[in-house]
Formats: structure tokens, sequence, C-alpha cells
């Protein structure tokens, strides 16, 4: 199926032609993700995974690493941005540890899942963050995830995360994997100030330097990486060779889809960028998959909250796809 | 309640600050709506008017009057563009006959009202579209749309329009009442080609120049306007009466918020734009309502369908407002 075939779908139905304007080319992309005229966004799946970074230590962040846990805590009490968020558009939630390094949850609800590879990753400032064993485990977590998902039917993903410091390992891959400077790759993340950002383009520099220097491209991945971030990447993946949808939220999730595609290449192929985020390396990293984001909003939280934000834009493009009579159907010439 | 209580219920939430972006402004303008923290989007209600115009003889369209009724047709049948978004979207749909030219539906289901005016507007090429007893009388079925509405609970209202020829008296009153040289106000509707736009222009023109020698502002509106038009201009200016937040479309649903705000002023306030059309005169209706559009992707349907694609944005700024525990209770101090 060809980009022609959805827009000739599109040109017969009982309106002007074109006249759902940027819809319509979301419409187009949706249904090339599915390879069907008739995509569906539902059943549908936001997995969120979280981990923690040794790298906070040496300063990269506005928060404290508890804070990942507090967090935790809150989305467990449904009492989080993505929490709000998913339920307002019926989206069903996951919370995976996959890499905190607090303690763990009392008593979790059944939409928590422990899965922790290690108690957060070791500091990428000053060796590698993780071993190839544990990218391996937390890609497998997050495979594991993308299979469960669709095993439950789901025909749209959504990976989010929640990690203290974690826009230091996504700047360090989309540095790698986007091929930009690493200056380029560095934003405020959650709010950094200006002494933090020295400290956290410092450390991002000679941690892609370090990770350029690697001749073997799962290690140097893994050299700056994030145990969520390699979950994202292995859910992507999976959830590709699946047949769904994967729907992006903003700078780390797109790191993970810069891994993805580059162990899984194709990947991409899945994909929709559901924002644009405020981090500056963002526009990169989604140039380099080809993508082109639903919504440029500023937006920069994180948690899969960009991508839920987008996910009833799809919906209302899945519901022009598959719900609206064709012109000939109702009696009417083309007058345009 | 002012924009700065928002913006402090927004900065004290468990995320970092400002970290949606756009989401937030829309969030403070949802809030100032209804002059309350917590905004609702639910219940809702979407009111479609549908009418003909006389105009289209005169050759403005590049559709023929009959289509109207076709399009009435499907969407009681369920299949318009609207009866998928409102059904993705979780909103109820209604159908006003206010003026439609043609035959009235046979054993029409229970969401249709037959309040017919007259059978279409008379040629406003050549005289007043309508009598001011006729304007008053749409504009009472709008008025009484709301409220009814307003009885079955409704916190957001959504007026949409089904009737060919219609941005001919939208270019009109955009003119008319937001200051515009009627050439900047015509765009290409629903399709038209050269020799159309040729037409419409003239017909705009020389109408416009009839309307601004009229002394009285109501009569002046009248002799430009559409039944639908006129309709929607009393839904909106009862729904604002009644505290409900409004839901503007494209340009023919913004000429109605300019007659509802010329003529009931303070109506404004309660509206939010849910995008801005591909018409160009579009652009300077909304800045003369004070209002900056949600979503510019270059609709132009009508229908209500720019506002229902927008619709659950407004879904998400609620949830943010609502649904988001504040940081201090969660036992973090601010980071950022």
């Amino acid at each position: 199926m060809t980009e022609g075939d959805v827009r000739a779908h599109l040109d017969a139905l009982a309106k002007p032609r074109a006249s759902l304007g940027r819809l319509e080319d979301i419409a187009v992309r949706l249904a090339l993700t599915q390879g069907r005229l008739d995509p569906a966004t539902r059943p549908r799946a936001l997995v969120l995974f979280a981990g923690d970074h040794g790298c906070v230590a040496d300063g990269v962040s506005a928060w404290p690493s508890a804070v990942t846990g507090m967090m935790v805590a809150t989305i467990l009490a449904g009492r989080a941005t993505s929490s709000a968020l998913a339920a307002a558009h019926g989206c069903p939630l996951r919370l995976v540890d996959v890499g905190v390094a607090g303690e763990r949850p009392v008593a979790p609800p059944a939409f928590f899942r422990d899965a922790r590879v290690a108690d957060g990753t070791a500091s990428l400032a000053h060796g590698p963050a993780m071993t190839l064993a544990q990218f391996d485990a937390a890609w497998a977590v997050g495979a594991d995830e993308a299979t469960r998902a669709l095993g439950g039917g789901a025909r749209l993903l959504i990976a989010g995360e929640m990690g203290i410091g974690n826009t230091t390992p996504a700047a360090c891959l989309t540095a790698l994997l986007a091929g930009i400077e690493p200056d380029a790759a560095v934003g405020r993340g959650a709010g950094a100030d200006d002494a933090v950002m020295t400290a956290k383009r410092a450390v991002v520099a000679a941690a892609v330097a370090r990770a350029r220097a690697e001749a073997d491209p799962r290690t140097a991945m893994a050299s700056v990486g994030g145990f969520e971030i390699a979950a994202m990447a292995g859910f992507y993946a999976s959830g590709a060779a699946g047949g769904a949808t994967l729907l992006l939220d903003g700078y780390v999730a797109t790191a993970a889809a810069l891994v993805a595609e580059a162990l899984a290449p194709g990947t991409a192929a899945a994909m929709i960028a559901g924002h644009r985020s405020a981090e500056p390396g963002h526009a990169a990293a989604l140039a380099h998959l080809g993508l082109d984001p639903v919504l440029d909003w500023g937006m920069r939280l994180g948690e899969g909250s960009g991508a839920l934000v987008a996910l009833p834009l799809l919906d209302a493009a899945a519901a022009l796809l598959t719900g609206v009579a064709r012109l000939d159907q109702i009696g009417a010439a083309r007058g345009d």
C-alpha cells in the first residue's frame, strides 16, 4: 500500500478534497504504519519504564534521584500527569521498574511490574553506564512488554519513561546516533539552571567521545544509555515487528527510538512522532528517523505525556479513514 | 479568577514548571472561560445547524445547493465526517434544519430537529438575505438549542454548520464586523475554482457595500447572513450566558461568533478557537475576537469538524488541571 492509495481513499470521501489539512497527512502516516486503509488506534497500551541514573551524582539534573521513586509512587497512586492523560483518553497504563535505585513499592497495584535490572546505572561520567548483559536484559524487558500488549490485541503502543537525569543519556545517544555535536544535544531537561547545564555539557561531551571510540555499536549505546531507554528500544523493536503503530513521546523516547532503529532497522517505519519537544536536540533526532511530529507545543515532561496529548488526534485520523461515507455513496458528484 | 491564579495552580503540580508548553496555555484559557480551576469538558454537546443560501444561484460555490440536503441525510445516517469525529471523541450530536431548501427528511432519528425558518435565504447578491423577523427566528432556534444543552448539564458547547455557499455570507460578515476588505475575506471555501472566485468576490463586495450603508447593525447582519449562521450566533450568546465554554470551529462558525459578540458583548470571553482554517479571512476574525487557535492545520471542512479535532486537547487540559497531584503532596521539593 502506498501513500497514493491512502490519498485516493481520502479524496473519495463525502467532503471537499484535502479539507482536513494536516489531519489527512496524519491519517496517511497512520495507515502506512499498519499497511491498511482501516488502521486502528484501539486497543492501545502505554507502558512507562522507570530507571535511575548514576550521573545524577555528577550534577546533571535539577532534581535528586529520589524523585524518581516519588514519581513512581505518584503514578502507582494514579495521580501523575500521565495517569490523568491516560485516563482522559482511554489508554491503559502499565509501569515497569527496570532500574530504579530506591526502595521497591510495597503492595503495588496490578499495573506495576518489578523487572529491575539493577539499582540504577553506573555514572556514564566515569565509565560505561551498564554492561552489555544489563543492556540486553533491559531490552528484553521492553520487548516482553510489547509482546504482552500485542497479545492483548494492542494496535498502537506508547512507551514512556520516568527517570531523573535521563535527558543526559538521551543527549549522548542522540549525539552518537543522529550525528550531531554533543553541545547541540544538551538541553535544560526538567529545569537545569546554568550551573547544571555546564556540568551536563561536560559530562555529555566526555561520554560521547568515549562512546564514539567504541568499535561495537551496541557496546557504545550501552555505555551511555539508561535501563529505561534500553527497555523502550526493545519495546519499539518488538512492537513494530508485531505490526503495531508506535506513537513516540519526546526526547528520551526518541533517543530510544534511535537505538531501536540502529539495532532493528526498519522499526522507524512503524513510528509516528507525537510531538517535538522543547529540548534542542529533538528536532535532529526526529529528522534522523524521518519523522514529522504531530504537535510542536514546547512540551518537555516525559512520562509519555506528549504522546498521550497527541493520541486522540490519531483517533480522529482513524475515524476519518473508517467512519465516513464516500461521495458516490450519498449520490453527489464531485464539485471540487 | 485571573490567569495568574491558574498559572500558580499549574506551577504547583508534580511536574517541571511549564513543562506541558502550549497545553498549559489552553488549560489557562479553559479555566478562565468557566471561571474555575477545575473546568469540565463533559457533558458536552455538538449542534449542527443546516441552511441553504440563495446566492448559490449566483455562482459563488463549487457545489450545488442540493448537496446540503444530501449531507443532512449523510449526517442523519451517521456517516459524515462530523459523525465519525463526534463518535470518536464521545460528543453527542444534534442536527437542526434551520433553513434547508430541499425536502424534509422522512422519519429522521431523534437527534434531528425541524426548525426551518424558510426554504433557504434569498440571494444576498440582489438584496437582503433575510428579514429581521427571520434573523430573530433563526437566532432563537440557536438560543433554544443552547438552553436545551445547558439543561442537560453541558459544560462545553460546539456549533457546527452545513450549508452549501455559506462561506459567502461568512465572508460578508467578516468584512462587516472584523473590518477587513471584502477581497481579503473571500477564500475558496469548499473548492471554488478561479471562475467561481471571481463571481464570489463580486457578490461579496456588492453585499458588503450594501450592508455597510445600513444604519442598524442587526439589519446589516441579517442582510448578508444565513439562517444557520444566525442560529449559531444565538447558540453562542445563550451558551456563554449559561456559563459554558464555547469551542469554535472554522470560518463560518467564527463569522457567527462575530455576530454573537456584536449583539451580545462579552460572549467572546467564553470562546476557545479550535483551529485557524485555510480560509484567508479567518485570522482577522479570530484576532478581532482576541482568540488564539488551538490548531493551525489548514482545515476547511466545517460541520464542526475542526472543533471536534481540537476537543480532546481541551479534555487533556482539563485532566491536567484536575487529575494531577501537587508536588508538596508527594513529598518532593521543587528542583526547578
